[in-house]
């Protein structure tokens, strides 16, 4: 993960985030569950598709209340609803895409965000050779629109893929303009006012993390191979 | 974060992912320093840009060895030439990119990878209408390819942008070609053997996990002015 510092209301006791990255598949399995005709499951048959064994399921789930019923296991039907409604997924969010570079783009079609009530409704970049572009049933619109559109849209979320040089400025316009939270793809830290939520995706850190675990992996099975050696 | 299980040789102690981070945030400014000039930095004059505080900044390099002088600081060539060798990216790594879609085409243009030594070597599709296609160099090549190309080209690691679906099988015909690492931007948690190193990035599920942020910030607002209003 960034390293970016997450702002958080220290008086709410927020779920970690490798727990609320789990109930996000929990709820998509259950939704494939109940598509196929199913209405009750256990923590062990929701968890193993997805690799989590019962007692993380069951202890993960326990976060947002109490759902399983003794011999039974969990309503889907029920179980769903309360996910969603935890999640904050029970409402459509409108998102603002901000820069609209080859990554904005992908975003733009990314199914992930639209199947889930993420629906982006303003792009936004201070290229005049895209601005005014049509895509999507959306126009290109300009930096400079971005505080009247957000509020005229009621948008809350945005994503943030501009150039480092500039994320800190467009953030300081997105946190004027009311938006709660931003999803920052440029690879920069951002200071954020206490009120608005920020989460960091810096793709080059996942790669190089990666690079890591492989160069520590790899040392391992040298140093094994080196040990037999002897 | 994602949370599909990450293999991990058990026998190496890996430094944590948020370290790792980090390190690479510090690794970068180092480099911004010295094409500023600058020969030797305190931690806590390295930390500040990138909002960390000097302890955490001594802390995490401790990870990787001890690069401190009393009463000079880092001597910022040798930092950034030991980081480097640490987290692996003192060599290019080739990667193959599989899946030429949106998301695809943004990170044959992220910068963000080829600034570090990641250079994408090879790009495999399945659909006949993208093989075949020329870009940046490159011929979009069928997946019945990918074993002999991945060997060819000494390919290490790569970039998962398949559909969800495909994942899994994709996964293992990169296994099989002998890749060591996965960044896997599929929504789909993936079985691979201990040796390989895996990485996921779900990018729908960093975006509910913002949601969940703000939705809890909401509620911590709303329980204050209910509080004050009694």
């Amino acid at each position: 993960m960034s390293s970016n510092p997450e702002s958080e209301p220290a008086t709410v006791k927020l779920a970690p985030k490798a727990v609320v990255g789990r109930v996000c598949l929990y709820l998509r399995q259950l939704e494939l569950l109940r598509s196929q005709g199913e209405t009750t499951i256990s923590s062990a048959k929701l968890g193993a598709p997805l690799l989590v064994k019962n007692a993380q399921v069951r202890k993960d789930l326990a976060y947002f209340g109490q759902f399983g019923h003794p011999g039974i296991g969990y309503r889907i039907d029920d179980l769903i609803s309360a996910l969603r409604h935890v999640l904050g997924v029970d409402h459509e969010w409108p998102l603002a895409l901000v820069g609209f570079g080859n990554l904005g783009r992908a975003l733009l079609g990314y199914r992930g965000f639209r199947s889930r009530g993420f629906k982006i409704v303003a792009i936004f970049d201070n290229d005049p050779a895209k601005v005014g572009r049509k895509v999507d049933r959306l126009t290109v619109e300009p930096l400079g629109s971005l505080c009247e559109v957000v509020r005229a849209r009621q948008i809350t979320l945005a994503l943030l893929c501009v150039p480092a040089e500039v994320a800190q400025s467009v953030a300081d316009m997105l946190v004027a303009a009311g938006v709660a939270g931003i999803l920052n793809f440029a690879p920069a830290p951002l200071r954020l006012p206490d009120q608005v939520s920020l989460i960091g995706v810096d793709l080059g850190a996942q790669l190089e993390n990666l690079a890591y675990k492989v160069e520590k992996s790899r040392d391992s099975v040298r140093r094994a191979s080196q040990a037999s050696s002897y």
